[in-house]
């Protein structure tokens, strides 16, 4: 029996609040203690990030889905999953989950709740580096969640891990995540007027991702492990 | 069939002793190797407490459940799980574990076996990462526990993997925990006068997610997989 | 039913293109990182790498098998598996996705598309370890196949974790990596005339550890678990 | 239908031949590349024979076992598994395919292929140590095989990455590791004077978590999951 929506609604809320209280707390904790070597205070956001969706995605999978992404119920929803009028409060409870997660890692370390980020993320590179990863993490959940759906947290949480490494953007693949991120001044930040051209880039790769895979596995069997 | 009382107990007992013994144990080790990176100190200290808890749940969870944790077994208790008679003794396993864990730590870097912690962690913010820490151990924990038990272990050990560092006070989340580190002056240490308020905190945490997840997951149906 | 080959071609393709997109671009942007500390460097780029072949070896496994690499198909094709016809194909997608997921790293991060790499990688001892990295991969193919086929994407991302480090030549393992990398004068490049001796010495560790596992595991029984 | 006992012996040699392979390849390259910060290397070392673990006996674990450690054959051994006639053919494969992979090692590296180590590891709580391993090893091992087998090579993978870091000695809790760890003169080398010792203690660490198992664990219930 399927979850009522509110219980859902709620689920997305609370997963997107910890999901980027981890982003966000996480790059903090590593800038304070990495002593200026990037590439340390990287691994462990990444680090952090990557164990923190498997968690999430084990424990809000079962009652929402746990997307908490608005990229990924959009693409459910073209794909015949989640009712399209469910999408708009899904979204809601995702953008509301992850700006209270900033304001929640903020909080944890003493910060002001909400600060604009000065951090410059602009430029084809950047773009292009959204579009690939965004269409790298639609096809990892598409191509392990009709064939082998208890394995999509540990196959959502490796493919972060990776991409938050093989993009020049550290992937944030994620537009709630995008404009979260731009309130907070902090190692995780991205500049408000960065944020259209991200969620642009996210929001093609994920359709490129759905219809490549509503392609490469057109038959609708029951999933089986 | 149910393992007697007696070995749930030490069970509990020796689960705990081990958790600390890496908590400590891996924080010494850190410390001591790390040059002063405090970043590369606490990646190692969290890498071996993540890791430690997949294999201590995978091992002691089919006999006492490896709560190892008194706002776990409050919880549990509280939830209908484990008779409210059995609590003291699983409470008080834990709490001589704990300490054991950290006489055993002690004794294999050579240190005085116990000697209190002068590490200041007070104030609000920590407070407030305390009550997150709990909160979320607590979610995932509910949310894995029915739909997906044989998750629970990698799902608590990614957790706190993230945990270590998406809080100000790298979550100790875990009453016999906190009240164990005040007695280790090394990496993991807490100052005896800080432990109250830390355990406070994680007991209301706890407390907030059972009931929200008493919400969030209303049918009691049986675990499936 | 098995997918059709088109799609299972695609399906290489894609995946390749993923696998070098992330051992290329996480190379990349490990160096920039690092500071000069090569052991962060690679650190995170095996993290990357080991956790993307979780991930796609997941998504694609289910489509095509997910070899990504010829020595495998090779030796599947040795063992019975994929058609003798089939495996041109395999092999063709695999080189151009190699080399369309360098061009795709390269775009990430704002190099030019191709460029020779310069790094010499040559030698007895490497050549040595480029075997022992094949035969082990085969190996662990072999080993999870028949007896836990859902295991083989977390042995095999596992295993490379461990290679990228154990092997003096961070474990190529895959002739379709080794002639995409010579494409690269990044990290994680390797000079052009060094390709034709990582390459044998790789077809022979894989056929090497097929015909040892012929003999290991004699019977052909069902997968199980 | 089990393996004949000349490929489980096999399986056992070249098991253990790759899991040294590892440890002490890894160290060397940890080493190499750390400029001299050992937690890096250490981080290194640990991670790469922790996932080298998942790997191998996920890969030999269906033939033999996949004990890879006298100490291991000794235990199971005793509580009545593998037959005792067949234990010193077990331990002889062990003891060479340790030796052998460190001579592989070695060969990989352009290192000498045996060379004394002088790391010196003595004294009482180097000696404890390898109790307090050991006696992890064999609960975790205990304790995931009879209520959840399919989880016991994460659960060792993950014990020993956290042992790596809370024992004073680096955990090598197997007398074959410890044997031929003493004929490397590199990073993870260990006197072989000190070996006797080391072993003695991990004999008795795996026969205490034997016999307290037995007891936890006094039901042999078929496996289940």
């Amino acid at each position: 029996m399927r979850p009522t929506l509110a219980r859902r609604v709620v689920a997305e809320f609370l997963g997107t609040l910890l999901l980027l209280a981890t982003v966000v707390g996480s790059g903090i904790m590593a800038e304070r203690l990495a002593g200026g070597n990037v590439a340390i205070a990287l691994l462990a956001n990444t680090i952090a990030t990557g164990a923190v969706l498997i968690a999430l995605i084990l424990t809000f999978g079962p009652i929402s889905g746990a997307h908490m992404n608005p990229a990924v119920t959009l693409a459910d929803a073209l794909a015949g999953g989640i009712a399209w009028r469910e999408t708009p409060l899904y979204i809601l409870a995702q953008l509301t989950g992850a700006v209270a997660g900033v304001a929640t890692a903020h909080a944890m370390f003493g910060h002001a709740i909400c600060t604009a980020s000065p951090h410059i993320r602009s430029g084809p590179a950047q773009l292009f580096s959204e579009f690939v990863a965004t269409f790298g993490l639609l096809a990892v959940i598409w191509g392990c969640h009709r064939a082998r759906p208890t394995a999509v947290p540990f196959a959502v949480g490796a493919y972060i891990t990776a991409a938050y490494w093989f993009t020049a953007s550290t992937s944030f693949a994620n537009p709630a995540v995008t404009l979260a991120r731009a309130a907070t001044d902090t190692f995780s930040g991205i500049r408000p007027v960065d944020t259209p051209g991200f969620i642009a880039a996210q929001i093609i790769g994920a359709l490129a991702a759905t219809l490549l895979f509503g392609w490469l596995q057109p038959v609708p069997d029951s999933a089986q492990e």
